[in-house]
């Protein structure tokens, strides 16, 4: 697999990594089959959205802040487990496809992940699936 | 890939398209391995769920309304954060295994196209991965 | 595919599957790709969330029915509306990477068959997928 680097500097943050993955594909060489993205912490995400006004991600991250407070009636004692539940509510891997050595998506669409308990020092991995 | 033309007829749907599927499987001759179904859309997602009784979509539709208004604290002025939201709560992407050339379905399950902001004239995106 | 029997004792549960996989991996040789993990039922998902304190899954498990009530506006006559949203919001799939032979986790992520509808007798379909 390869891995990315992913620095957020908020508790919630959902960072573009379209650009750093178009890179990834072409280092690699990588024409005709899947990226699996996955997210190897567990107050993380990988998601696919808009990313053409920065509103949506707010609209994103501060519905889903009232949807899954951050104090509440959790025994988790790290104070996260809102995190832990928006984790699995996004999931931490996508599947995306790539075609002629480029990733396929949709005109609106960015490829991002997603911190719900930073800020932190993350990694997202990578694997190429074969056509 | 292949691509599904879908047609959505109200603001929240989740169309069938298992039967559709079926038949691209058998155009294509793809027996072993697994599609990657894809939403291009920022306001659609990919879901399996029960088929048998239509009162179960009405129950996810309505509920998820509930739960992710239409109106509310959104700053993104098109009016669809809402649908943004559920298109990451439920994910664009979805994976399915074929084996002998069937989907392997569950014996309730039906694979639904999803529109949180319709109607719509759509698209989905269907890559084959080989086993 | 291959097939997990797995058994759950409450009506919801999360059911740590990593080590039974890790078995199948082993048995069947399976070195560099991924595994498709996929629940056949339609109140049950699979998600992949923190190991190390019992208290996460319990918080995960007690939020998701604060969020998706058992009993509210459903017409489904079964009773469990509830389980198929939360089906639809954690997914019925998940990949997860494997290299060398080994299924590559975070160091706090395990691997959870969810059911939201049990006790219940199910099962995990699991799908190779080359690299």
């Amino acid at each position: 697999m390869e891995i990315l680097q992913i620095r957020t500097h908020d508790r919630e943050a959902m960072v573009d990594i379209t650009n750093e993955l178009r890179k990834l594909i072409h280092a690699n060489g990588w024409s005709d089959g899947a990226l699996l993205l996955y997210c190897p912490h567990t107050t993380g995400a990988v998601t696919v959205n808009e990313g053409a006004d920065p509103d949506v991600v707010r609209d994103i991250l501060v519905n889903m802040r009232k949807l899954v407070p951050h104090t509440g009636d959790y025994h988790h004692a790290e104070g996260n487990s809102d995190a832990h539940i928006k984790s699995s509510m996004f999931g931490c891997e996508q599947m995306v496809i790539v075609e002629g050595g480029t990733i396929q998506l949709g005109t609106w669409q960015k490829i991002y992940f997603c911190e719900f308990d930073g800020p932190r020092s993350r990694k997202l991995w990578v694997k190429w699936l074969e056509a």
